[in-house]
């Protein structure tokens, strides 16, 4: 314990705050639900915390197939988070693949993890399982070694920034208790001289997780193809709003605000006062969806347009959006090679 | 094609032999079944190659879990082969740990190499195959992910230095049929604008893999505990002579010397006249085992100093033992740095 204060001392002024750690896969292009779901309560966590967020690129990289796509995904997730309001002259931002550390780090602790941790894992359960019902024989079908190394990289991200917490809805949960054993595990065999801090979950923002309905009503995903993209011009916005599904109740009749898509995002986005009138006049009959798509669209295109115009600037080419990436893989190098040499010199190779 | 080549020619002077990589794992005490079967017949490859040599310290963690164990015996492996002729100037030798691009890019393997590849990897097998024999539930009890992966690490540490061949023994051809396997998923997969070169298996020079008899009879080995280590001092050389197995066959009476571990290891060491006269006289009767022992430990002995001194030498802590790994190191590192910014190119990481 002496120890890790010692080492977060000489790191620099980052010491008085825990340190909160959030990877962000760059695949798809962020739509609205992310932004409420993720972006947001994310956000919130550098209150609280010395929070550093980082490109999981590498991880991406055991679906992804295009380095066009990689590329293109990497800086529009960071140009996305920045335009939603990460200042890195404050948070760390960095990609994945800056901090090689991390890839010794994780062979390190392949060593001390036991290959039935990986077995028991719920996203490589999960992928048997679909096998299984699919009636194929090899339940290893499709799974590449990335997939199923998963657990163990992304421990190696949260032990190598020697992070307090990491902030998780329940579903990613197992991750964050994985990285715990395997820290345990390593300071077991190899805690003499170097320990590894063992992080903790932390619940994330009470809104964190909210999900928000997509254009057909289920939960907006990018599985469901019923996503409102975050940066949509405003003609595409237009089209997207006026596509959510709607019953056919009549202009003039009663209609039920928390059962309408459209209310509930709206709900997400206009100003307290907007959706309470709006409710009102829902229930008592007289606005129509077509009104009601109107005020979504009208509250979303002039909410977004700021962060659209942000993160336009940002994807230039041209743009500092690289050098903040690379000045954040600087800071978040440093953290990591003061973990690493500890742990190098635990396990003689020094 | 093209691409190797412009990037080989890059890489400076060492272009128009045949790159070959072996991988020594310092585990345990050299003995002198080593220096037969595998350092001396390793060397030869110089001759006909670009000879790299690397200490998989890394690779040893799978079941190394002491730091002073692992220091030492990485600079014992290190001098021994250095003592018995590896010339650094001429020969890059290094320490994988020297090299993190290894472990980035063995991420990048294990992101295009399917988990069925794994499942069938003969090392792995034979744990499953003893857990089952031993009547245990959980085939995987034991296996640690370090030994999982292992067969991707390798093909990292052969990829890394855009490798010709690989000359492996039976034994260990797997590996590098897994290292081409997985080259060749990598080029289908990324290959358009750099493709990792597909390595051959060689097989080592004619005497390697030559087996020498322990001091029990059976084939020297650390597991069986019959070894005689390479850089013994003499009184305990020569009492390790004295205690390998004999039959009971009367001094004055012939004996059959292929059938002798005190002649087979001679046979290996003794000047050919001298190992030819020792024969005759085994077969005509009258040359007691005593004799033969004394006969076997002056010609170690005799060999062996020069390597002893020279060893020793290398381990004092102030030699420049370390020094010439570190410019091994820096040496691979060009290779690796050249081809891991091909891969990241191709992936989309850069």
């Amino acid at each position: 314990m002496t120890k890790a204060v010692t080492r977060r001392d000489t790191v620099g002024s980052v010491t008085q705050r825990k340190v909160s750690l959030t990877g962000i896969k760059p695949t798809g292009e962020p739509h609205l639900g992310n932004l409420i779901g993720a972006i947001r309560p994310a956000l919130q966590l550098a209150d609280t915390y010395e929070a550093m967020y980082f490109i999981a690129d590498y991880h991406a990289l055991t679906t992804v197939r295009s380095a066009d796509e990689m590329r293109h995904y990497s800086r529009s997730v960071a140009a996305t988070w920045i335009a939603a309001g990460l200042d890195t002259d404050r948070i760390t931002m960095y990609r994945q693949s800056d901090v090689p550390e991390t890839f010794e780090l994780a062979w390190v602790l392949s060593c001390v993890t036991g290959k039935g941790l990986m077995n028991r894992a719920h996203a490589y359960k999960a992928i048997r399982d679909r096998n299984a019902a699919a009636g194929i024989e090899d339940l290893d079908a499709g799974v590449n070694m990335g997939l199923y190394n998963y657990p163990i990289l992304m421990a190696a991200d949260i032990l190598l920034m020697d992070t307090d917490v990491v902030p998780v809805g329940k579903d990613q949960s197992q991750h964050v208790e994985y990285a715990a054993d395997i820290a345990k595990s390593f300071n077991a065999l190899f805690g003499e001289t170097f320990t590894l801090k063992v992080p903790e979950l932390v619940l994330p923002a009470a809104d964190a997780g909210k999900t928000l309905p997509g254009t057909d009503g289920r939960k907006m995903s990018k599985s469901y193809d019923n996503t409102i993209p975050l940066f949509a011009p405003s003609a595409q916005l237009k089209k997207i709003v006026r596509r959510i599904a709607t019953d056919s109740t009549p202009v003039e009749e009663p209609k039920d605000p928390d059962s309408s898509s459209v209310f509930l995002i709206l709900e997400q986005f206009a100003a307290p006062d907007v959706v309470a009138d709006v409710r009102e006049r829902l229930k008592a009959g007289g606005m129509g969806w077509g009104e009601l798509k109107n005020i979504l669209f009208e509250t979303l295109d002039t909410q977004m347009a700021p962060l659209r115009e942000r993160y336009e600037e940002l994807m230039r080419p041209d743009s500092d959006l690289d050098e903040r990436l690379a000045e954040g893989g600087v800071k978040a190098r440093a953290r990591a090679r003061e973990v690493l040499s500890g742990v190098r010199a635990a396990v003689g190779v020094d």
